[in-house]
């Protein structure tokens, strides 16, 4: 990507362009300055946006983990479909955007595990938006007759702690297996008929 | 421990050394002269029992995780209790087992995380015949009336996978978390009520 520095300097150009350096460089290379250099500005400009190093590191960490967020909402909050089908879903949804992130791109997969690590801050938010939205699916799954749960948050924290192995990238390198899938849907459907009403 | 070059050397002492020579000189440094020396023996007279240091490393890394199976094959395989209880009490002592090997001597657990990682095999034929002990029990409940399972090995699988979070140990640092025991107890009912008839 050439330098233009005649766009406007959103957050938005500096975090894309944070993840292509950190792509390029790997994650303990990447200075401020990589960045600035690739955007045809000056550090300084980039300060402005992200008053550190750590600040940036954290916001591209978020952008990234933000993502898959996103179509786990869409599988949340609609209006049709039960709630043991929207977490079947949501599951298989959350399973197939992690399989995406580590396959299709190894090396920033490498990298966003490395980030992963030194802010924890943001990984724990994450955690917790990804189990408020079980908790909701939970919640509506109860009103409706079709779940059962003395305590949604718990319920939704023990689905999520249950799927452990179809999301923590601590198991990317299980996700190729040829027998993934079939443990995937074992698991998940114990899960299922355990929260049945 | 004094050498004791008299008493006779069986592959169960030159082990125990071998842990002990681990614990102190860590799995990077420990050599099979350290042993030998730490038995007072040549390093021929261990050669003859363990014919290479990797031999001996897999023959120590497997003596350590079969330590607790021995506690599991007797729940397991006793006559009385229920498959369900008996499920209950094996996820609970496989728990207590891996918290008390990661939490009595945390030197020796590293050390052993460094051996499971080179010695796959053994930590595999380790997790089958954990997932076979699962599958007996799930059998059983399936016989009385009291388990559903279309497929039992694959049920059993998925227990363990389900589980992973209180017997894997990536997850070690988890299990000082003032709430583990609570998201154990959680995780373990919703499996449980999952696999009831």
């Amino acid at each position: 990507m050439p330098p233009a520095a005649a766009e406007p300097l959103t957050p938005e150009r500096i975090l894309e362009t944070t993840e292509d350096v950190l792509r390029r460089f790997g994650p303990t290379k990447a200075t401020v300055v990589d960045v600035a250099r690739a955007l045809g500005v000056s550090h300084g400009s980039v300060y402005r946006h992200f008053p550190s190093k750590a600040a940036l590191r954290e916001a591209v960490t978020d952008r990234w983990l933000a993502k898959s967020v996103v179509a786990l909402e869409e599988i949340t909050s609609a209006s049709s479909g039960s709630a043991p089908s929207k977490l079947e879903s949501w599951l298989e949804a959350l399973f197939e955007a992690k399989r995406h992130k580590a396959g299709d791109d190894p090396e920033l997969f490498a990298t966003y595990i490395v980030l992963l690590d030194e802010n924890s801050d943001v990984v724990d938010r994450h955690l917790t938006e990804l189990i408020d939205q079980l908790a909701r699916i939970i919640a509506e799954g109860v009103d409706a007759g079709t779940l059962a749960a003395a305590d949604v948050p718990a319920a939704a924290r023990a689905v999520f702690d249950a799927t452990g192995r179809f999301h923590d990238p601590q198991y990317a390198a299980d996700w190729l297996s040829p027998t993934i899938f079939a443990e995937f849907e074992a698991v998940t459907s114990l899960i299922i008929r355990g929260l049945r009403a």
